[in-house]
């Protein structure tokens, strides 16, 4: 399972749209052998031409706001519309033994099974550089593979919307009506980075609780400090269930990619994300060069624990860190 | 005036609260001479027993807001109070020339002669870091001087608002009534991380604006997440000029104290901000020391413009300069 083909089979078999092999070259630029990096380099180096003509949406929410469901219902939505689309999903509590893998494909079963839907867990990584790291690369590689529309799911509790919202276009955070324990573990500042709110689950006995909060969020978000892009973050509702509002979400990103298109905010946008891509994968391979010196953990916890206590300064910490 | 006098002198000068030296130590504190950053580490060490102990409040809101009329009445009613209280200033558009200094004492004149208050303005560094990192220290000489309260200013539209986050116990937002240009320029994400926010000038004409402007943030920080520390920031109104609406905050500032004094926060968040500037400061020499080798900022600089134009990959970018 885990032989390995030579590069140009898998640029190949990537720019024909062969969905085995672009698995295939996802776990291999996930993988974290160098000889397994040495060829998804030269992979990425091949496709990246084909690269970066997809929209871009991030999607992100609390457990419980039934991310899944939405995610099945707007993406055969769009594969109905003809699009092709990937589902990218990061999971930081899943492990890399690929546990994670048929539980989203049991999650979204129907989408699973769409010709022109292609879903792909990332494993969580040992830290959430590495996590980007892959997914930015991953996104790529489905570009290449022809699919149009990336959706890249993210758990709204934790860093990684952060991380996500630096890969994506369009940053769509899902929300449940009523602003009570839902909001319990969503992290605070994710509200501010949304290019639009949707409330979830607006059906049935929920509906009108869905309307309310739409109109109080509204009257919140306008009190926001402007987004700077010409762009106004719109507050809708949606069941995905019913299939109802999905096209006025679709409608959204559109008129948001037709807006920051115009204006050059999605060309600066994409720019400093590249940027961002190259200054933290630099400065995170710095710390793991220094870091990885033998003993050096150790002295960096012992470090942190004074500097943390009080006993001690950072300066002198860092210093004393630097001279050994 | 550069003249440097030996460690200990500085010391016993601070412990002594005189303001002169303390002064004196400030600027060696913020001297990026490597002998005056060694005297610096020395008295730090020296008074480092002493320190710890103030309230320590950031400030900020765009310009216009009329934080400098609110810090000199808020000041005012501290010091009546008969607190000892220490003003630091981060203005990011200041030179290191002291321009900002005089500017600053020209602001705030009456609390500049108090005898309670004590203003510094800290000129803005070359970096963000360099910034906190100064400031940081600052804090620390001002409480071993005996100042009971520390408050931070900064300017409410760049990245120092998180960075001055990062150092304070308590963090107050400064709004105007209304929600229309104010906020142009406003950073994003900042309501989210206040601990109270203050709507300014609720004076005359514009009290009523002001309580308008009260309920409706009252309303839409409700739908904000919890801050996970059991506090719930609340939306004051205050007028600096009249002197109202300042008991009141001071009673926030103490409740917050109280509260998460009582549910261990005040002390985690200490740790988390100790550990914070030990992990950027490390960083920050790390990314130093490589930046510093020689012809390697324009190596940087030209695979940055390669990423960001799409034509090469972080990834083998950043090989590229570790292997120089």
């Amino acid at each position: 399972m885990r032989q390995r083909l030579p590069a140009h089979s898998y640029t190949q078999g990537i720019l024909a749209g062969d969905r085995l092999v672009l698995s295939r070259a996802i776990t291999l630029v996930e993988s974290r052998r160098p000889d397994d990096q040495a060829v998804a380099q030269e992979v990425l180096e091949a496709v990246l031409p084909h690269t970066g003509r997809s929209i871009r949406v991030g999607i992100t929410g609390v457990p419980g706001v039934g991310k899944s469901t939405f995610i099945e219902g707007f993406g055969q939505y769009l594969a109905n519309l003809g699009h092709r689309l990937a589902v990218l999903t990061i999971d930081p509590t899943s492990q890399r033994s690929g546990g994670s893998l048929l539980g989203d494909k049991t999650r979204m079963e129907t989408l699973s099974m769409n010709a022109s839907a292609y879903i792909r867990p990332s494993p969580a990584g040992d830290s959430l550089g590495g996590v980007a790291h892959r997914t930015r690369e991953t996104i790529l590689l489905c570009e290449a593979a022809g699919f149009t529309i990336v959706l890249v799911e993210t758990v709204g509790v934790g860093q990684s919307e952060t991380v996500v919202h630096g890969m994506v276009d369009f940053f769509l955070l899902l929300m449940l009506a009523g602003a009570g324990d839902e909001l319990q573990g969503m992290k605070r500042g994710i509200m501010e980075l949304a290019d639009a709110l949707c409330i979830t689950k607006a059906d049935g006995d929920n509906r009108s609780a869905a309307n309310r909060a739409q109109v109080e969020y509204r009257n919140a978000l306008h009190l926001f400090p402007p987004t700077g892009t010409g762009w106004a973050p719109p507050v809708l509702t949606c069941s995905a269930v019913n299939q109802e509002g999905l096209t006025t979400i679709w409608q959204t990103i559109q008129e948001h990619q037709q807006l920051t298109t115009e204006n050059g905010h999605w060309r600066r946008r994409r720019q400093e994300q590249q940027r961002t891509w190259f200054r933290s994968l630099l400065r995170q391979r710095l710390e793991g060069q220094f870091y990885a010196q033998p003993g050096m953990q150790q002295q960096i916890d012992l470090m942190e624990e004074e500097v943390m206590s009080g006993k001690r300064l950072p300066t002198p910490a860092v210093d004393t860190l630097l001279a050994m």
